[in-house]
């Protein structure tokens, strides 16, 4: 009797749906949201939508998702170009950014090696960093890809192909997170961190 | 450092942030999602959007959500219009409707009396229904309002309105949900299971 519920509403719930973790009740529950707000509240929302991929691109230069070409970070005299950190994605470079103290700039290499996903390095933006790399001013090479099995595949491949570059090529620091609990850590980031301690 | 985000990608996030249960971070990996999935899954949203309220309307009869008024429940000659399902909302209707065993129709409240929301009779389709059950053909009002204090209220509220009409009004069954255990079920659902109890 699904008869009941029109066109319109089925087919903003369908798209809704197809939205990575929201099921099909999430879907409904935004939908009859929206038709009970103010008109202007989905028209803004469509808005929103048109806008994200008619304004923005890729940056040239480190890939991040910009405006303007090049992006703030790559154009501003401000950011240190002999500090290059890596990462998988645009969220991830936001996560450094919120710490307030790296001063260099980026590479969004946009995702990780993933044999299983069917993801290989010519996926990535693993040949425009070597390229970045051997004809820029980079000194130092920050790997931040994700502490896991992907990133530090990603990691190693990226190592090996900067080699030749003859560059300073570091990774984010592995070890507890801070405010955890000893008892509820897992015991690979306990074996890091016992392998990674350092003076006192 | 906010200013490395591009304005279409930020204002995307604050329109998805508005929906109900969907977080500053929900909404951030939702838009950076979108910004790596193909175009038209973004333009599709936006067009199932512009469409939910331009291509719909609220049945003049029942206040459900429809494309055609009256809406196909109201306009079916095979629903039975001497009963009224009294619900909250469209989702409400859905629940029933799912059921597959009412033949009825519904009349759709929008809302439940919450003094604390500042929502009183006037707010919601009470006085369409009144005025439906007089001049109409139905001889059996359910009502399916949500079993709880909001719901209890609209419930009492519409059988007074209702008295003079001598019409029979009826509410759901309250008790254990089936699949339920017990020891985890609450005391007052336990109560209404105890004082509601059938003979076997």
């Amino acid at each position: 009797m699904s008869s009941a519920i029109p066109e319109p509403v089925t087919k903003l719930i369908e798209a809704f749906s197809r939205l990575p973790g929201v099921g099909p009740k999430t879907a409904s529950r935004l939908t009859y949201y929206l038709l009970r707000a103010p008109d202007d509240f989905s028209l803004g929302l469509a808005q929103a939508l048109n806008n994200l991929k008619a304004q923005t691109r890729f940056c040239s230069a480190c890939f991040n998702i910009t405006v303007a070409d090049p992006c703030l970070i790559c154009s501003s005299s401000e950011r240190d170009a002999s500090m290059l950190a890596v990462v998988e994605e645009p969220l991830d470079l936001m996560a450094i950014e919120r710490t307030g103290i790296y001063r260099g700039r980026y590479h969004v290499l946009h995702g990780a090696i993933s044999p299983v996903d069917g993801i290989g390095p010519d996926d990535l933006k693993i040949r425009e960093l070597v390229d970045r790399v051997q004809n820029g001013q980079a000194r130092e090479v920050i790997i931040a890809t994700n502490p896991g099995m992907e990133g530090d595949a990603t990691a190693m491949y990226i190592q090996r192909e900067l080699a030749p570059a003859s560059i300073k090529v570091t990774r984010l620091a592995r070890g507890l997170p801070t405010g955890g609990d000893l008892e509820y850590v897992d015991s690979v980031t306990l074996m890091r961190a016992l392998e990674g301690r350092s003076d006192l």
